[in-house]
């Protein structure tokens, strides 16, 4: 028999689908807009008060008539481009079998409780990740993002409005931020980075459940390459002006000093124009993925690029190192059986909220595959009913 | 005062002028309609009969009821992605202009002569080149191109139906092919390749007109690099399978195999997916043009890119060294003044008719930037006229 973890995924498995196998979730797009509607269903069978927010945030309620502030557990529906089945909908999915696991106990919160999904979170439609968390918090300003375009020149703020959210409403909500007490966040382990404990991943410590600490530093830098387009039949070796030749190099020079520096760095993304076979191209463009445990040395692999090709990448973005409520984390781990405690690679929407001062925890649960972002991401069905029972224990310790 | 060829290649300056200045005339797109176009109302000012054949190829005939095989002077009006003004155009405006020059000195042809715009020549849209001479004289089957689709998804056969050819009747035209007698096409140099005396291209050689005698051996190659899609913010270094690295010691292997064996070779294409910045990519696939004026010397090319970084690369196509036809090719060079003879490291509908067993020639015209299929192609006023002149010395010789 199908857990209801289980269950709820499995009513998502043909959203979005792609031939490959994996998923196509990106924001605002028909396969978004149906998980949204997925939400909304499981909510209704909880008998939740669902309420989308003014940045497209959806929140599902339970004894929302409690005093208090809430605690709200939340995390995404969007995927990237051929996702995985779990980054995202398990946090969703397994907060709401906790709240129907509580229910069939009777328990009854004591302050009011939410299952959230943030919109926008992996941002790989318009290209700033964590677009609906971060309005909300006033991390990110509307005016900064809702002119974004995605490939096909659409703007954020016209997909937004054509999946009815308003974009002249878009924007910080002190009050409901206010609101949150806690903001705890289940998702699948991305990669087995090593454990406080020294293990690989939650698969070496051979742990179904972890915590998370802090989510790493984390940048992003782009490199434009100007070229002599040319033809490829007929223009000298030596007198060309490659852009991807160079290109070539700065792919290998990226992996070499993230070797070099104990970081991680990649090349994921890049541009060729005009990508002809027959044409020496006239202009490249690549972007820099970089994240590390520490700061400096993921601007050690940024100045190993510079020293080895000459070349200048422009920042396009920065996070600092986000640590997550100590003391939260801490009882969280005991409270889970002292489970093991591990870096984040990856941001989160719970980073968003711990940036903005509200109490944030986040709990991994085991990948044994460690892929991340591609449809071989996994996690067993006996993890998922783990997940669901960590997240019934935080809500019995905080709103028991 | 402009000269005529001048002013004909005028008319075409804004048709699919893009920002940067370059051209996007690529097959049966609106710009290569309004290209089109422009060659009816060319050929009506000079009240030459029009005719498009059932492969698309536009025909413009002086003294189409005078006996023997035609004389045709050809070349083609479509453009590579961000292409220059004068690839293809050049050939078609200078050979309106030598008739019109003619028809001004009361010269009657002796034959038929045929202004020709070859359709689909460049191939930049849906991957295959000299795509309407070469369904004329039957080298390419209608089945091989007609399900050919652009970037878009468009097929040929549709692109060709909307623009009002017929895809049914597509395909090998004996009887028009056996009325052409002789074949001229008169194009821009492209690059500087080296003359039979020793001088880098036209240029070096201080001469506005050349004539090229062949077509150099020419191959193109795929590469699929499978990998694993992964989360770059997660993903060890060490546990990586980054299809992107692998591209970059290609594209580094084929720059140095090309220097090693004195050929060109090029890596202008590449695709990676997908493409995302936080993502270790799932796969890459680059395309690699060769070319050399020995077949031996392209082949070392692909033997070192096989040896240093062990990939099998896939043959996708392969033209054998074109000879122009070598009585007609020397007569030519001595009518013209004892011009400089160089080969042709690009393709050409030239070449394709001689392979038909056409007796065809090529007329370059000094091109001082060695740039081509890029905005940076030129030529000077006065060796336009040149190039008109050397089309009426053709006329005079073959059509007297």
């Amino acid at each position: 028999m199908t857990s209801l973890v289980g269950g709820l995924l499995g009513e998502l498995a043909e959203v979005g689908r792609t031939p490959s196998g994996g998923y196509d979730r990106l924001a605002w797009t028909g396969a978004d807009l149906e998980s949204r509607q997925w939400f909304v269903q499981c909510a209704d069978l909880l008998d939740l008060e669902v309420e989308t927010d003014r940045n497209g945030n959806l929140w599902a309620w339970w004894h929302a008539e409690r005093e208090g502030t809430a605690l709200v557990l939340g995390s995404h529906l969007d995927s990237v481009p051929r996702g995985g089945a779990f980054d995202g909908p398990l946090g969703v999915a397994s907060a709401f079998a906790a709240i129907a696991s509580l229910r069939r106990d009777g328990f009854v919160p004591s302050r009011p409780v939410a299952v959230a999904a943030l919109a926008d979170a992996e941002g790989a439609r318009f290209g700033a990740a964590g677009v609906g968390s971060r309005l909300l918090t006033g991390e990110l300003s509307p005016e900064r993002v809702l002119g974004l375009g995605d490939d096909d020149g659409t703007t954020m703020a016209d997909a937004m409005s054509d999946a009815g959210v308003d974009p002249a409403h878009v924007g910080s909500e002190p009050e409901r931020l206010a609101r949150i007490g806690a903001f705890v966040e289940l998702h699948i382990e991305q990669g087995h980075l090593t454990t406080a404990d020294g293990a690989a991943g939650l698969a070496g410590a051979g742990a179904p459940i972890g915590v998370a600490d802090r989510i790493w530093p984390h940048g992003r830098w782009r490199v434009e390459l100007p070229g002599q387009q040319n033809h490829a039949g007929t223009t000298a070796m030596a007198s060309r002006r490659d852009p991807l030749v160079r290109l070539a190099h700065i792919v290998l020079a990226v992996r070499e000093g993230a070797i070099a520096a104990g970081a991680l760095a990649t090349v994921g993304k890049v541009r060729v124009v005009p990508g002809a076979i027959s044409a020496v191209a006239g202009n490249a463009s690549l972007w820099i993925d970089a994240r590390a445990d520490q700061e400096a040395d993921v601007r050690r692999v940024l100045a190993h690029v510079r020293r080895v090709t000459g070349t200048h990448a422009t920042e396009e973005s920065w996070s600092a190192e986000t640590a997550f409520d100590r003391r939260m984390t801490a009882s969280l781990a005991a409270a889970l059986g002292d489970v093991p405690v591990l870096p984040s690679g990856a941001g989160h929407d719970a980073g968003v909220f711990a940036r903005a001062g509200v109490p944030a925890a986040m709990i991994l649960v085991r990948n044994p595959s460690g892929v991340s972002h591609a449809p071989e991401e996994w996690v067993d069905d006996a993890d998922c009913e783990h997940g669901v029972d960590a997240l019934v224990t935080v809500i019995r310790h905080r709103a028991g």
